[in-house]
């Protein structure tokens, strides 16, 4: 058994070769330069462990693995030319660095490499594979999509964010846990709640993400807080604030999202605070994270083996265990 | 056994259903925008010919001529967003539509939805047309980035446009059969010169649309010609023009190239004649031709076997059989 901490070394370490061919280099030096900044590459370990609850980590899981953290960096690089976003982590995104068109090709490439991962995997298990596989990342782009629609709401239910955060974000994490489940021979009904486990743990990920985004500690959260208030964005936050707030404070709400004024974040902030939206989010974080600990627990094998799917877990929702 | 005709007829009533799910409408809908407007059809009733050269039909091949129809569709998207095209064949195109980055997601997601088509093939022989196909999807979009390259290079050489012309549209057709012969279950040899018979015959097509675009009669062609000329795109006349022409008739080719003044498609004609274009053109079409014609007498079928691809051959090609 490994730890998480083992599998995110050994990850970075299998992953960092050029996982494209050498020409035409002007369309995969920008993957190659977008995959170099490194990351957590939460999504691979996740599948190595799904694997490794179950049995030896196969071979093949390395290699599913690697088209799921593929995947979602082109992803990110189609995003990033959706959103015209000039940096991510401090770096200049693709497109802002070698034009639209380029990085719209080497986004398309990318996903094009995460399935030539796929396609080396022993015929066993590839057509339950690229079934989850295809569904999951239909699922992401129907997330990107309801993302954009919101954006021309004023207001959007919670029922209808939770399932966009859940297409955008969550299950891609359940996924790599069910590839790796499959992969380790998990049956059908661990394979259910190992997909549940991920998906739950995802919302509140996305939660505590909110959050900080809002009030955490900017020296810890690793960026500047309050991005969200200022670019309107809907979080969980705003949606419930907007839910629960008394007419004349959302009233208030709504004119310093159109009027952006200088002193804006504060003022969303207290706003914020006077809705309560700091214990409700946390609520609504705890209870997400114990719907998913009770998947975790039904899964039919020893408690020792999920220990470092607990500790992932508890890492990525800042738990002391 | 089918003609092409035959097969064009029930692969465009096979293919002429909603391809996507229903909701997020506003991502599925262009996509359904897009393939509503028809078309040859050419790529999956290769894959149903490649497949009946060897065997009947298979069902499975229904299935994979979808998913190549999806994947052509995709590039023709995403290739539309990158020139910035506002129509095409007199529609206008899904980013004039929908904008930017709905196109570009109805994109991705089409690609995700052809392998999806792929995914639901007998796992038989899921593996050999999983690899083929990533290979050729990627090759295509190398051969569209070597395209976006060219655009800043005044003098590209003939083979190396012809290594792009190949790579953004004749492995697509070579792929398409090869696919097909597998599901027939077509030994290798045959495959190979299944794939070589695609490649050629797509080269020879692309000489012929060049042809056309500078020297077509307008109302045989459909669009007006010139429109390469007048957008100084590489092309096999030009290149090779700027190739022969002596030095006084290339500095013309490359000044009216730069100035655009009025009369330059006319000019710029006249300059081909001069260089005899036209019958250079016509030969090389011939042996890329007279080659597509050695791989199809290669395969070890009966001749009776051939006659539908070597129908659908001569009328791409335009030629009396």
């Amino acid at each position: 058994m490994h730890t998480f901490q083992d599998l995110v070394k050994l990850f970075g370490e299998y992953f960092a070769v050029s996982h494209f061919p050498k020409t035409p280099a002007t369309l995969y030096e920008p993957g190659d330069y977008f995959l170099s900044w490194g990351g957590k590459r939460i999504r691979p370990v996740l599948c190595l462990m799904g694997n490794e609850l179950f049995s030896d980590i196969s071979p093949d899981a390395w290699q599913v693995a690697t088209a799921v953290e593929l995947f979602h960096n082109f992803t990110l690089i189609h995003d990033d030319i959706m959103d015209e976003a000039p940096l991510r982590r401090g770096n200049e995104t693709v497109h802002k660095k070698y034009g639209n068109n380029t990085a719209l090709l080497a986004g398309d490439v990318m996903m094009i490499q995460a399935y030539d991962y796929l396609s080396r995997m022993h015929p066993k298990h590839l057509p339950a594979i690229l079934t989850l596989f295809n569904t999951t990342a239909r699922e992401v782009c129907e997330g990107q999509q309801i993302d954009i629609d919101f954006e021309k709401q004023t207001e959007v239910s919670l029922d209808a964010y939770i399932h966009m955060i859940t297409l955008k974000t969550s299950v891609l994490l359940a996924c790599s846990l069910q590839m790796g489940g499959i992969l380790g021979g998990a049956s059908e009904g661990n394979c259910k709640h190992l997909y549940e486990f991920g998906k739950n743990l995802g919302i509140a990920f996305q939660i505590q993400d909110d959050y900080l985004d809002a009030f955490g500690n900017p020296e810890k959260f690793g960026k500047e807080v309050g991005g969200d208030i200022r670019q309107n964005k809907k979080t969980f936050l705003l949606i419930h604030a907007l839910d629960v707030a008394p007419p004349q404070e959302k009233e208030m709400l709504l004119s310093l999202m159109q009027n952006n004024p200088p002193d804006k974040v504060a003022r969303v902030l207290d706003l914020f605070r006077a809705c309560g939206v700091e214990t409700w989010a946390h609520a609504l974080k705890e209870k997400y994270w114990q719907e998913s600990l009770q998947h975790l627990e039904s899964i039919a094998v020893l408690s020792a083996r999920k220990k470092p799917l607990l500790e992932l877990a508890s890492y990525l929702l800042q738990r002391e265990q």
